[in-house]
């Protein structure tokens, strides 16, 4: 579906002064390419509830949920052929979101259409647009994400659901310091080692980068089950932030092999990629992948890699929500800083810049 | 018990101005007589949380649920031979609402007695009166239902709790379009059928009909399962909406036989009866039944149409309820009329004229 | 801890002329003893979250449940022999709610602590202090309790959470002249026997007490299970409220034997302690035990004792929770008064006076 075929759906704003919530004119993610089966997928996101669906054509659409008859989600619906049918009275729309068909009488009414976002496909992820009144149209394309297509690497992700807003997400992603007391049964380990890795933080008006170096360490039993190390191994742990996403690269060399700053390093990793997306001002979505390249047992170890991340999330996930719920609880109150918060700072402060502009 | 004998209660209006929130000075359904057995029944209509229970004589009496001493619900009591005995301090209530005794002192205080509703029992439906200030007593009888009590059908029925409200039960019966696509896996068939039969609508100010013929069909399992159809069939559907209920009689008889407009046509019908009663503003009572008059298996029809009948009930259930939280996650919005609204909207309209009036 | 250790938290009140919600000044019951164990228990009283731990030296501690970093609650975290570590990046408070250590950095924040609360344990009861402005220190020694501590009884208890104000846990306390409806299926028995005995109620500014004699009756099968008695009783029951906490002690003697009227009669007793704590306007925490003196079959008297007990109890829940809800759903309406509500209307004008005065 070209941009031209679709009628596309601004982000209402209100009042001239009155900020959005999040940051428009972004590409956010809505889904994973293997979720658009053979039924439509409903998800609100950035408080607008959206159907998803593929069309016969093979394209993703992404329709405002509801009839423009009697309001059914459309993701109640079937697919067809040419479009998404509601599950009420049948009215039949296609991709842009025009009504092709009325059952029980012979014309069409001209009104009967519902609204449609701009939304791609690339590299097996889902990216729909959020335009400001201004920005209606997509101002650049959504980003590649090689490691799903190169075939370097194995990898596998899911979708959480998060009772939480979505910043606190990026807080914790933006600080693995979290690690030793977080993921103890997981792949903390040793809270000393992560507390007091080499640090530092770069940024720009869009992205911020926490780039952490353990060299000449004992790798841990997950990469000595995948990789043959010879001993001793230089890691590297490198978050990038870049509002809507973030990636988490980690992974090791043999000690004093590879430089660590060097991006074409061998060695084992794991590659992580992170789309963070309101829900609502209180609830966020959260789809995320783990890619590997063992060296050995294959899918073994990618298989043990994906559940030991999926384990490792899901306490995020409760630690997060209930760290939500305190807030709440206790209202707005002072938070003392501390040397880990550095990134996630910067990044809630590009967060705020972007939405004061959007 | 008489008229005269209870305290009836008017629906509290607010400022002169402020209309009621439902049609009042009306019959709603407030249950089936077979429900009032040994314990009392609490359940909210129109707002109002009401106590049902039956008293020695056999009549039933309808309370506010709510124990004049500490607002316990008197549904929470026990029935005994005078009336409903509340469950915390032992207080007890005539059918007028009157207390009789106070557990550990002599004298009843004057003022204990809580508000007592008009209610009454016509062919196993209890009529519960909700009036204007100025129409305590109602003003007319509760209608009749021969159907229950003809002898010439065997019938069955359920109350439903619906999470959604009543004028979203009224526009669903109203229009039996939707059988194609909701009931896809009960009655529904095919769609084309039911979007294209003849339809006509009639209406007066408290009534509106909406009548579909099928002329020369080929009868539905279940009819000719009843029936001994010698082959196609002309069939009806006939829907009358009457403010707080609804009739749907439905049937066929051998095509080229008794006229279709004929009330005294023959063949095989199934006769649904469908009380629709406001729980609050966003949520409903559905009390339905059905009949049907089998010419052979009797039991075993019965059983068949009241298990269909239930299972595309609780399809509609479904429906409406994620319909009606669409309509709250989206607010207000413009909605698209089509050609099968017609009866429906009438129906909104002459809610919409009693509650005025009201 | 002593008091000069520990910053102590007044209860914030808004405008001088707003009052607090709860009679400050005041001893609450914030737990029993054994809670403490190896993890920290969070508990929200009147309104505020607070943690509990006991420190290394044994005595018990409270806590703001919410680290200063990022506000997870501190009793997600996990017990040290210095205090409590937070579960997120690691933050270890001592008992007076002073930052230990910040994983990560050399220094400490000087801002890194956390409010901390009196508490006390005695007799096994743990004691929270919540101070109005001017008396953020306290005023007075929590109370003692004699009978968990004295060896002449043995007892148990629980912690039960109900979904409804305190005050109506007092008025249900206050009046046993319940048992009779709402204990129909344990203690209960003869509904006129309850309703019928003689009672006096006395108070003063601070206590409420209603005695209730039963002289010359026969002995529940409770009563003579447990203790050989000869025929029959002089049986008593004495309710005592004391603000924060209710005794209600039950008993009997043989007939004509000790005088009911002396503290140190002897026969078969059952002392309850009930502390009565808000958790916010509309919710409590019900901390309870129950003691006896079986002359035989100790333990199995006393397990049968703490079942029978805990039933009334969970009976006891569930009216008050639907009178909860009933007033909810009614709002503020008149409620007849009747004989046995003397006791509870006096506890409530002392709970008005002290919020007056607080």
């Amino acid at each position: 579906m070209s941009t031209s075929q679709i009628q596309s759906l601004a982000y209402e704003v209100g009042a001239p002064t009155e900020l959005p919530k999040f940051p428009l004119n972004q590409w956010y993610v809505a889904g994973f390419a293997w979720e658009l089966k053979d039924k439509p997928v409903g998800r609100t996101l950035l408080g607008k509830p959206v159907v998803l669906f593929r069309t016969a054509d093979g394209q993703p659409a992404a329709l405002e949920d509801r009839c423009c008859h009697r309001a059914l989600p459309l993701s109640h619906g079937t697919l067809e052929e040419q479009g998404v049918r509601c599950g009420y009275h049948g009215l039949l729309f296609n991709g842009a979101g025009q009504c092709l068909e009325v059952p029980g009488q012979a014309k069409v009414p001209t009104k009967a259409k519902v609204p449609a976002y701009h939304v791609r496909e690339r590299d097996q992820i889902l990216w729909i647009w959020f335009g400001s009144a201004d920005h209606k149209e997509p101002t650049y394309e959504p980003p590649t994400y090689d490691i799903h297509s190169s075939g370097e690497y194995l990898y596998e992700g899911d979708v959480y659901h998060y009772d939480a807003p979505y910043q606190l997400i990026h807080d914790n992603l933006l600080d693995l310091s979290h690690l030793g007391y977080v993921h103890l049964r997981t792949i903390g380990g040793n809270a000393g080692i992560h507390m007091n890795a080499q640090m530092r933080v770069e940024s720009d008006d869009k992205t911020v980068r926490v780039i952490r170096h353990m060299p000449d360490s004992v790798p841990p039993p997950t990469y000595t089950a995948a990789y043959p190390f010879k001993g001793n191994v230089d890691r590297w742990q490198e978050i990038e932030f870049c509002v809507t996403h973030l990636r988490i690269w980690t992974g090791a060399v043999d000690a004093g092999t590879d430089s660590l700053e060097d991006p074409s390093r061998g060695g084992f990793h794991m590659r992580g990629f992170h789309g963070v997306t309101p829900e609502t001002e209180n609830t966020s979505h959260y789809f995320w992948t783990i890619a590997t390249n063992p060296k050995s047992n294959h899918e073994e170890t990618k298989a043990k890699v994906v559940e030991q991340t999926a384990m490792t999330f899901e306490e995020d996930k409760v630690v997060i929500e209930v760290q939500y719920q305190n807030m709440l609880e206790f209202g707005p109150g002072p938070m003392v800083d501390i040397h880990v918060d550095v990134g996630a700072n910067r990044a809630r402060k590009i967060i705020e810049q972007l939405r004061q502009e959007s």
